[in-house]
């Protein structure tokens, strides 16, 4: 077949011959970030240079004029000295094309050390200074959720997508690197996992599959199957919960980094896992220009440091540990001995409160804290039960599973061992009422979960990690619905 | 704040402090691969390993057993050689634990050079060979899509999980390399941007949003929003029609990888941005093992040699090119030369069919070929008119835009400028009968992206490629439905 691709060119017209056109990457604008951060030209010859960008602001002088312009490469400007005439038509947020000479500044120092001595200016795009939406002051972040096609523009926010793609890309690396595989776990679900939240429910077209669908509440039961083959698998995609919460934590729709391993006979090894994942992030954030740029869109100095030794303090290993039984009586003595004071007492069996969270990470743990072993009446149905020896009130059940608890974020890890016996698991089904018929049969049904564990079952076991709660964790940003680009909430799904 | 952690440590009783454990990576079981893989130990001496996995299949000789043990690794087997007793309670698919000694195996060759001298043998989870579903026979791919939970054991399912993967690491690494932003797009949203095809609807729980809300067919138009701030985007998501088409290339959920970059006047960054993308790809994948084990998996030598030739010819560049109006004068004069014979004729305005694009892409270039610049009616609302001097029939107008056609999978990626100036996207879309309407206030309409346009507008272009269309093609397989681990399509959503 293949001397044909030739032949078909021979008898093509010449028109439809192909020209040569070079490597893709040298066809783009050359960026902001590769010009501020270039070496000086050895020789020191200024370089002819054209930039492209969005204006941030004007300053004229009575007969120079300087622009600063951003293009998203990076969070810092490039200066752009102009005549006044050049300067006339430049407004904030046009977009411009500036060739000049990129030479050094007089008297300038760090970022602006160089600048653009402009020859020639071309606005792409203007930005009319009485309607443009975006001004220079300040605006709350509820106005700017308002404009959410325009808030890539804040550099805080600019800064927020370099910082998610930045771990996402270190993340992706880090587990190729511990043959871990990427995998694509479905939206569209049959079955809701958790039993318990509120799940979004596809009705349109009607009878376009079976039976009604919705949108996933976890990847984790499909991971399972796949680590019955794949002995460790990974996932980073969307998750809905359709509950109403109104807090600075919660959205409808977020993404969820979800891990499985097989083979596997206690929660240590997913521990260990995590801690690395969070420590190689971490090491890769800070030592690059993304973290020293995350430091400077903290929101100023005291911030930039707190988070700083944030990072710092999630290098510190090995993480604190506590069981849910510990946990209990911790926050009952700290109670008794007025340390704190809770709305909801803690009381052994019910679950642990957001308050109660915030004691342990903050207060006492005053760092990431992972508590294990929680009552079983709490968890979902598939948990493995726990082998600690923590004596338990009345000798109460618990399972082997862990929630991460960090400061200001709350929980942003739940991870558990699975229950890999076909008998107990079933039992457990049947004690929740849950469908167990034949999964290809019968949509909707567990059967096929349950399945797993009749032919060749191993121990396994994984977590779930809320990848916007990450973001907002290492960026220092308190409300979630600032880390994501397009937030969904109860009542709000703009754009 | 930061001192009261060690102050709370101290507080604590000796049961909450935590124990020292060691890096995650070394507590995850050995693979099968690298212990295949691994050079032999320099002085010769045999080491003693642990090994877990399935078993694959059982050879009982007189005196000895030998087992195949695959872990998911890889797709070879890990040859154990067993005693009669020991192999006494292994079945094909049962999850086994053997530790023994690991050394040079007598007359065996590559990847059976050396074998596991089991020591002791544990069986962790049974597998009846009376019932287990999966059988050394051959069974149809369309039975095996009955069995989604269990497909991946299937080593060539489980090799396509893997090829999967690399490529993700692969481009993702591509990508941050080449400076492009990897963004979240939200699944859930308020428009339909091309317009054609059916959508699901989230109609439940009521009322949850103000509106109806949509599973996104495309991430264009955010991607847009995106790159008016951080001018090279990208993502990887999952994207939905509710079209009830069934063919080998059609999902109801599948994955897109869309690109947008801003600043660009033509279409060649884009395409040469694609050549380079899947050059990078063939030239990590030809080099790994993952690429000598997919051609391993391809399902015998010839197709084995036909895949590898079609990854060398994907090197050779620039890929063809032709303009729509040239493309149906070709297939015009390939049916005057009766070289061919189509059931539609190609007629300049209308849609190329499958056997059209086919044709071009099998017959003609035998590779990959961009179709450009095709009829504005064919097309939706939001591109650029077109530079092409092609001279078209009747002077009908045409958009600048591209569609890459390859052989065996037909349209992978589809890509264009989009219109930047307000008023004619305005003009075109009242054209359409659009909703306009401010983005905030009127959920559903578009006047938000048609706001992108009102301050600071560049010339921008992008392009969606179907991801899962890449992985058949690069893997050589002919269903999409096995290129996804669960796939969804008219009428089937299992599990």
């Amino acid at each position: 077949m293949l001397p044909l691709r030739a032949a078909a060119r021979r008898i093509l017209p010449r028109s439809f011959q192909t020209c040569h056109y070079s490597s893709s990457i040298s066809t783009f604008p050359r960026t902001i970030s590769s010009l501020l951060h270039s070496p000086p030209s050895d020789e020191g010859a200024n370089e002819t240079v054209t930039i492209t960008g969005w204006v941030r602001s004007v300053r004229r002088m009575k007969n120079v004029s300087f622009a600063h312009v951003s293009d998203g490469s990076t969070i810092h400007p490039l200066q752009a000295v102009l005549t006044k005439e050049q300067s006339e038509d430049l407004s904030m947020g046009a977009s411009v094309k500036i060739t000049g000479e990129w030479k050094e500044s007089v008297g300038g120092k760090g970022q602006q050390s160089r600048e653009l001595l402009a020859e020639k200016v071309e606005v792409l795009g203007e930005a009319d200074p009485l309607t443009y939406p975006l001004q220079k002051k300040y605006q709350t972040p509820e106005f700017l959720r308002t404009l959410l096609h325009l808030r890539p523009r804040i550099l805080a926010n600019t800064n927020l997508l370099h910082l998610r793609s930045g771990i996402i890309s270190t993340l992706t690396a880090f587990f190729a690197e511990n043959s871990f595989i990427q995998c694509h776990t479905p939206i569209i679900t049959s079955s809701d996992c958790e039993g318990g939240g509120e799940v979004f429910a596809i009705t349109r077209p009607e009878s376009f599959f079976k039976t009604p669908k919705y949108l996933t509440v976890s990847s984790q039961l499909h991971l399972e199957a796949l680590a019955t083959a794949v002995p460790r698998v990974w996932t980073l995609g969307p998750t809905f919960r359709a509950d109403k919460s109104d807090t600075t934590r919660h959205l409808s729709e977020f993404y969820m980094l979800e891990v499985e391993a097989a083979f596997i006979d206690t929660l240590d090894p997913l521990i260990a896992l995590i801690e690395d994942m969070v420590a190689t992030l971490i090491r890769s954030i800070s030592a690059s220009r993304l973290g020293k740029e995350t430091l400077s869109a903290a929101g100023g100095e005291d911030k930039a440091k707190e988070l700083e030794e944030r990072w710092k303090g999630l290098l510190e290993r090995p993480w604190s540990r506590i069981t849910y039984t510990e946990a209990i009586s911790r926050l009952n003595s700290a109670v008794e001995q007025k340390d704190a004071q809770f709305v909801f007492p803690p009381v052994w069996g019910a679950g642990l409160q957001a308050e109660h969270e915030r004691f342990l990470a903050q207060t006492v743990f005053d760092g990431p804290v992972f508590v294990t072993d929680y009552p079983k009446s709490l968890k979902p149905f598939y948990m493995l039960p726990s082998t600690s020896t923590t004596p338990t009130p009345e000798g109460g059940e618990t399972v082997a599973c862990f929630d991460l608890l960090v400061p200001a974020v709350g929980e942003l890890i739940g991870g558990s061992l699975r229950e890999h016996r076909y008998n107990e698991l079933l039992a457990e089904m049947q004690r929740r009422g849950m469908a167990v018929g034949d999964g290809g049969e019968d949509e909707g049904s567990l059967g096929w979960y349950l399945e797993l564990r009749k032919w060749g079952s191993v121990k396994h076991g994984g977590f779930g990690l809320g990848f916007d709660r990450l973001v907002c964790y290492l960026a220092g940003v308190e409300n979630i619905r600032e880390a994501v680009a397009f937030p969904r909430w109860y009542g709000r799904c703009d754009l």
